[in-house]
C-alpha cells in the first residue's frame, strides 16, 4: 500500500476541479490552496485556466510533473479511464470522492475502478468518500472546510458526512488529528488496512473509527492482539452503527452491504481489545480520555469535588463499571485534614466544599497524586461564588504535567466555566462537560490497559485429529451435492477430530458383544445392524440400559425377536453403545458464520438457558485456551459449572478442549456453515464430557 | 404548606445579610436587588445600615412590616431563635441556607429548627440549601448568580452545588424555569410535598428532580398514578444518585441519610411512572424533549437526515428502546421522490443528501408531518458546504409551530451549527448535540405517554382473610419477644390470609383417616401426632406417598410401630397432608423493607433462577392486579410460566392472587420486616398453586 503517497504527497492532482463555489471540485482546491499545503497543487478542468491563483490543467495527460496523489470529483462513469492516465504520470494513491458506485447498485463501475487501481499499483480511498486530510502537512484534500489542528488522533470514517460534524465539534475541544479520512465504499482501503498502517505510524497515538460493516474478524484479532499486547499499544475506539435490526437494514439500504449481527461485532471487539463507543458523544469522550492520558493500569480512582451530589454521581459511574474508589492512605487523609476546612470530606470522594478556591483543589491534587493508593483522579467543579475557574484550571494543568496518572476533569456548566475548560483543552487535559462521561472514559481506559497486559496465547491445537478423514467425508458429499450431515454422519466428523463421543462398536456375535460390553463397563444400549431394517425399534431392534453381564443373553434375544419380526432381513450383528450419563450438565456448542467477518463459535448451557435466557457467548475461531475459558467464565450461568447448589463442579477443562477442537475443525474447514453440538454433556470434574448429538452443514 | 409565601412572597427578610462580597449573605441580597425582584427586600445585619442601596435592619424585631419569606444565612446555632422572632412578624416560609445541621451530625439542632417551624406554621426549605428562585417574579432568593429565564420546568435538587452548574448550563439551552430550588437536608419540605404542589401549579409543565434519597414510595405512587393518569399529566424526571454501593455510601457520608437499594428505586419509578435519567446530561436532554413537545402517543418515528451514517445511529437508538421506524405512506414516498434528487432515500430514514439546502429539509418535514404513519420526527443535520444552517433551523421552527407531533433535532457540530441551534432553542425546539440523545428522549416520552394511558387499578383486596387471627398471632408473639416465625407458624399466618396451602388435617382414628384421605383425593403424607414425640421419623412416625385406599392399613401400621418404638408416648392420632405436586414450577415470593421507602414484594422463579440468574422483580405494596401481573410478565424467565419447551402453561392468575394476598397482608401489618414464601409451586393453568414453605420476621 502506498500510504506515503496518500498521506505525504509531494503533488496532488484534482480531477474535476471546479470554479463553481460550494461544489466538491471547488472546495478541494480551495482547501489545499488556502489552508497551507506546500506541495504542488494540480487542478484539472478543460474549461478554466486558473483557480485560486493556481494554474489549471486541461487534462491529466498534459501535466508535466510526477503526480503522487489524485483526488477525483467527476461523474462515476469517467473515473476509471482518467485514472489510467494518472497512472502514467506516476500516481500511486487516489481518493475517489465521486459517488455513483456500489452504493447505488453500480457494482460493475466499482469493480472496474478497483481493477484499474490494482493493475497500476494505486492505493485507492473510496469511492464515495470525503477525501483525505493530513494536518501535519496542512493537507486538506477533502471537501470539508475545516483543517483540524495537528495532533495524535487518527480518525477513519465510513461515513463522509459524519466527518464534517466531527471536524466542527473537535475544534471546540482543541482536539488534534494525525490523519483524518473517510473511506466510503472501501473498494480497496478499509479499516483493517488503515489500522495496520496507523499502528506503525509514530504520529498516531489513538485510532478512532466510525464503521457500518467490517470484514475479516480474525485479521483484526490477530493484528491487534499482537500489536496492542506489545510495547506500544494504541487504543482503537470504534463506533459501530447498525446494532439493531432496523439500523442494519438502514445500512444495507444506503451502502449496499450486509453486516453481520451485533453479537458478532461484540465478540470481535472483545477478542481484539477494541473499545466500543455507543454514541458519537462517547466516541469523543473516549478519544479525549485515551489521547490525553498515559496508558497505565488504573484500579483505584479518587474524586476531588466542590459539590457532594456530583461527587456521588461520579462515584456511581466509576464503580458501576468496575473501578474501585481508592482508599486514601492515612498520610493523605491527615494532610487533607490539616489543610481543608473541618466540614470538608477528607475521604474519597474528597469534598473541598462549595467555597473552595484554586488552592484547595491544588492541594488536594498534590496529595492524591502522591498517594500510592490512587491510580487516577477525576476532578469535578461546580461554579460557585468563590470558585476560581481559571486558576483552578491552571492548577489542574500544572498537576497534569507532573504526573503520569490519568486525570479527567469536569467543570460543570457552560459560559461561566468555559474559560477554564478551554484552557485545559488547549493544554490537552481530558475534559467532559459532565463527570459521568469522564468516569466512563476512565473505566474504559482501565479495561483496555488490563487487556493489553494479558498474554496472547496461541490458538488451541490438537495433533491427534484426522483431517484427511473429514476432507474425504466432505469430498464425497460434495460429489453428490450433499451439504447436510445429521446425527451419525456429524458424529463421524467429530470423531475424526477426537471429540469425546459415547463409545460404540459393532459386535457380530454374542461373544464379541460380551467383550465390548466389558470394555464399556457401564450400562449400554444395543441396536440391530441390518441393511434391510430402517425402523429398528419397530422390530425389537433397540434395547436400552442393558447391564454388561446380561449382554450375551440380550444379544440372542434380540436376534431371535428381530428374525421373527422380519424373517427376510439380513442381520449383521448389533451396535453396542455406552449409555449417556444421567447427571451431565447440558452444554451447547455451535458454529455460526457472520457475513464478511468469519466463523464464530457459540457456547451456552443447553435447554432452557439457551432458549429462554439466551445466555450464550461467541468468539471467532481460532480461539486460544484463554479465550475459550473466558467464553465459559463470562456466561451468566457459569456458577452451574462451578458447582452451584451443592452439585459437583463440572469438567470445564474438557469443555474448553471441545471448544478448541471445534475451533481447529472450522479453521481447517471454512466450508462449515453451521455446526451444532447439542447437547454436549459436561460431567463432573475429571470425568470429561460427552457429545450426544450433533449436526453439520457445509456450503 | 405555605407555598404561596415561599414562591410569591411580597417581602423577603434576609437574616445574615453581609457586606462582604462572595459570601452567601451578600449574594442573596445582591441577587434580589439587582435581578429585578419587586417585593420588599429586608436585609438584617446589626453592623451595617445599607446594602446595594437598600436599608439594612439591625434585627428582625425592628422590622416594621409583615414578612412573607425569610432567608437565613447565619451560623446554625442561632437559626432557631431568630426564626421564633420572624414568626412574630408573620413569616410563613423560610429557607435556611446555613449548613451545620444533620449533615455534620447536629441532629438536635435540626430537630429544634424543625420544631420551631412547625409550631409557628412556617414552611421550611433546607437547612443546608441554596435558596429559592422564582423566575416568574424575578426572585432569586439564593446565592446562585444566575436568574434563569421564566419557563415551565420546575427543578428541585437535593444538592445545592449542583444547582449553579444546572443554571449555567441551562442558560446555554435557553431553558426556562417555573420554580427552582434546592431542598438540602429536607427537614420539612421534600420531593413528595413539592411534587404535590407542582402538579397543581399551572406554571409548571415538567418536573426535574435530583435526589439522593426519597421517603414514602407509596406516597409517590399513589399521587402520581392518580394525577398523571388524568387529564394533565406532568412528567417527573429524576436523577437519583447512589445507584451503586459506593455511591450510596458516599451519600451516607455527606448527608447522613441511609438510602434504600437501587432495586427499590427502580420499582418505585416504574410504579409511579417517573422517568429516570441516568446522568446529568440525560436529565437535560429529557427535560428538553419533554418540555418542548406535546405529550402524545409515539410509536412510529421518522428520521430526516443529510447523512447516512448519523441516520443509522439514530435508527439504532430509536429502535433499541422500543420505537418503530415509521413505514411511510405511499403518498409520502411518492411526494418525496418527486421533489428530492434520485440518489436521495425516500424511505425512512429519509436521506435528503449532503448537498441538501433548507428547501429539502422543509419539504421532507411537511410531507412527513402530514403522514398519518408518522408520530414523531427526529431531524439530523451535518454541516456540509451547501448546508443552510439558519434557514434550516427556521424551517424546523415553522414546522414545529404547525404540528403537535413531537420533534427532536440534532445539528451536529459546534461553532458552524451553533447559530441554528441557538435559534431553535430560543424558539423552544428540542435540540441535542448528537442525535442519539434526542432519540433516547423521544423513546422516554413515548414510554411515559403510554404509561399515562394505562388505567390505574385498585390494589388487590380479598375479603376472605382473617386479619384478627394474624393480629392475635403477632400480639402473642410480641408478648414473649418472639419476632421470627418459621415454617409451621408462618404457614398459620398465610392460612389466615387464605393462601393456597397443602391441605392437612388431623385424624384421631383409622376411619377418620380414611375420610380425610378421600377428601384429599391424591397421594398423601402421614405424620404421627403426639405431644411426647419430637423426632417423628426416628420412631417411624412419618410416611410419604400413601395411596388413599391404603390409609386405614397404614394408620394401624404407624400406630403399632410408634407404640413399639416409644411405648410411653401418648398418641393422639395422625396428621394427614396432601403430597406436594411433583410437576410444579417453583416460584419465590418475598417481602423486603426498603429503608424510608416502604415494603416491597419480590417475585422470581425459585432455585437456580433466583440464586444464579437473579431474575426477580420488585413492587411496593399495595399492588394492583395490573402491577402484580407486570411483575411476572417482566421476568426474563416468564416464558416458563407461559409453557415453554412443550410444558403446560402455569396458573399465572393464582400467582397474581398470591402476590395480591401478600400485598394485603403486609399493608395490614407493616411490622412484617421479612417474609419468604419459598417455594410457591405454580401448577398448570386452572390448577392453582401451592405454598410449600414460608418464614416470617416482624420488627
Amino acid at each position: 500500500m502506498n500510504f506515503e503517497q496518500l498521506f505525504y504527497p509531494k503533488s496532488i492532482a484534482i480531477i474535476g476541479a471546479s470554479s463553481r463555489e460550494k461544489t466538491v471540485g471547488n472546495d478541494v482546491v480551495k482547501n489545499l490552496v488556502q489552508q497551507g499545503y506546500q506541495g504542488a497543487i494540480l487542478p484539472i478542468n478543460p474549461k478554466i485556466n486558473e483557480l485560486y491563483g493556481i494554474k489549471v490543467y486541461s487534462d491529466i495527460s498534459v501535466i508535466d510533473q510526477e503526480i503522487d496523489l489524485v483526488i477525483v470529483a467527476i461523474p462515476a462513469a469517467f473515473v476509471a479511464q482518467n485514472l489510467k492516465i494518472a497512472a502514467t504520470k506516476g500516481a500511486k494513491a487516489v481518493a475517489v470522492i465521486s459517488a455513483g458506485f456500489k452504493e447505488v447498485g453500480q457494482i460493475k463501475l466499482e469493480q472496474e475502478l478497483k481493477q484499474v487501481c490494482q493493475e497500476n499499483d494505486m492505493t485507492l480511498v473510496g469511492p464515495n468518500c470525503l477525501g483525505v486530510i493530513n494536518p501535519e502537512i496542512k493537507m486538506n484534500a477533502s471537501f470539508a472546510h475545516i483543517l483540524p489542528e495537528f495532533g495524535s488522533i487518527a480518525f477513519v470514517s465510513q461515513s463522509g458526512a459524519l466527518c464534517t460534524a466531527v471536524l466542527d465539534y473537535a475544534q471546540g475541544l482543541s482536539m488534534g488529528f494525525s490523519k483524518f479520512l473517510s473511506i466510503g465504499n472501501k473498494a480497496d482501503i478499509n479499516e483493517l488496512k488503515l489500522i495496520k498502517y496507523l499502528l506503525a505510524d509514530d504520529k498516531t497515538k489513538v485510532i478512532l473509527i466510525y464503521s457500518e460493516d467490517l470484514q475479516d474478524a480474525p485479521g483484526f484479532i490477530t493484528l491487534l492482539q499482537e500489536h496492542n499486547r506489545g510495547n506500544n499499544p494504541k487504543p482503537v475506539i470504534i463506533l459501530k452503527s447498525g446494532r439493531t435490526e432496523a439500523g442494519a437494514s438502514a445500512i444495507a439500504s444506503h451502502t449496499g452491504s450486509l453486516a453481520g449481527g451485533d453479537a458478532a461485532y461484540q465478540a470481535l471487539f472483545k477478542q481484539a481489545g477494541m473499545i466500543r463507543a455507543n454514541s458519537i458523544d462517547e466516541l469523543f469522550n473516549y478519544a479525549l480520555v485515551f489521547n490525553r492520558n498515559q496508558l497505565q493500569p488504573v484500579k483505584n480512582a479518587a474524586i476531588i469535588t466542590n459539590a457532594g451530589g456530583p461527587g456521588v454521581l461520579t462515584t456511581d459511574e466509576l464503580t458501576a463499571n468496575g473501578l474501585e474508589l481508592a482508599k486514601l492512605s492515612q498520610e493523605s487523609t491527615q494532610k487533607l485534614a490539616a489543610f481543608l476546612p473541618p466540614a470538608a470530606s477528607v475521604k474519597n470522594p474528597v469534598d473541598v466544599l462549595g467555597d473552595a478556591q484554586a488552592d484547595r483543589y491544588n492541594y488536594a491534587l498534590e496529595v492524591l497524586l502522591a498517594d500510592p493508593n490512587v491510580d487516577a483522579i477525576e476532578l469535578v467543579l461546580t461554579p460557585q461564588s468563590m470558585t476560581e475557574i481559571v486558576a483552578t484550571a491552571q492548577a489542574v494543568i500544572t498537576a497534569k504535567q507532573n504526573t503520569s496518572k490519568p486525570i479527567v476533569v469536569s467543570f460543570m456548566g457552560d459560559k461561566t466555566v468555559k474559560p477554564g475548560i478551554e484552557l485545559m483543552n488547549q493544554a490537552k487535559v481530558a475534559t467532559t462537560v459532565f463527570p459521568e462521561a469522564g468516569a466512563k472514559g476512565l473505566t474504559a481506559l482501565s479495561k483496555f490497559v488490563s487487556w493489553t497486559q494479558q498474554k496472547t496465547e496461541k490458538p488451541l491445537h490438537y495433533d491427534d485429529v484426522d483431517q484427511a478423514r473429514v476432507k474425504q467425508i466432505f469430498a464425497e458429499a460434495k460429489k453428490v451435492g450433499q451439504t447436510s450431515f445429521p446425527e451419525a454422519e456429524a458424529l463421524e466428523i467429530l470423531k475424526a477430530y477426537n471429540f469425546p463421543l459415547l463409545f460404540s462398536q459393532v459386535a457380530k456375535n454374542a461373544s464379541q458383544a460380551s467383550d465390548i460390553a466389558q470394555q464399556i463397563g457401564g450400562k449400554l444400549a444395543m441396536k440391530i445392524v441390518s441393511p434391510d431394517i430402517l425402523h429398528k425399534s419397530d422390530v425389537g431392534g433397540v434395547m436400552l440400559g442393558i447391564e454388561p453381564k446380561d449382554v450375551s443373553t440380550k444379544y440372542a434375544e434380540m436376534m431371535a425377536t428381530v428374525a421373527a419380526n422380519k424373517p427376510e432381513a439380513k442381520l449383521e450383528g448389533v451396535l453396542l453403545m455406552e449409555m449417556a450419563p444421567s447427571d451431565g450438565l447440558e452444554v451447547v456448542l455451535g458454529v455460526n458464520k457472520a457475513p464478511g467477518l468469519g466463523s464464530m463459535i457459540m457456547v451456552g448451557l443447553g435447554g432452557i438457558y439457551v432458549e429462554i435466557i439466551k445466555d450464550v457467548n461467541f468468539a471467532f475461531a481460532p480461539v486460544s485456551h484463554q479465550e475459550a475459558s473466558e467464553m465459559i467464565n463470562s456466561l451468566k450461568t457459569v456458577a452451574l459449572f462451578d458447582g452451584a447448589r451443592g452439585e459437583l463442579p463440572r469438567d470445564k477443562e474438557k469443555i474448553i478442549e471441545c471448544i478448541g477442537r471445534l475451533s481447529q475443525l472450522i479453521t481447517d474447514f471454512p466450508e462449515i456453515k453451521e455446526l451444532d453440538i447439542n447437547p454436549l454433556l459436561a460431567l463432573s470434574q475429571g470425568k470429561g464430557a460427552k457429545v450426544l448429538d450433533a449436526r453439520v452443514v457445509i456450503e
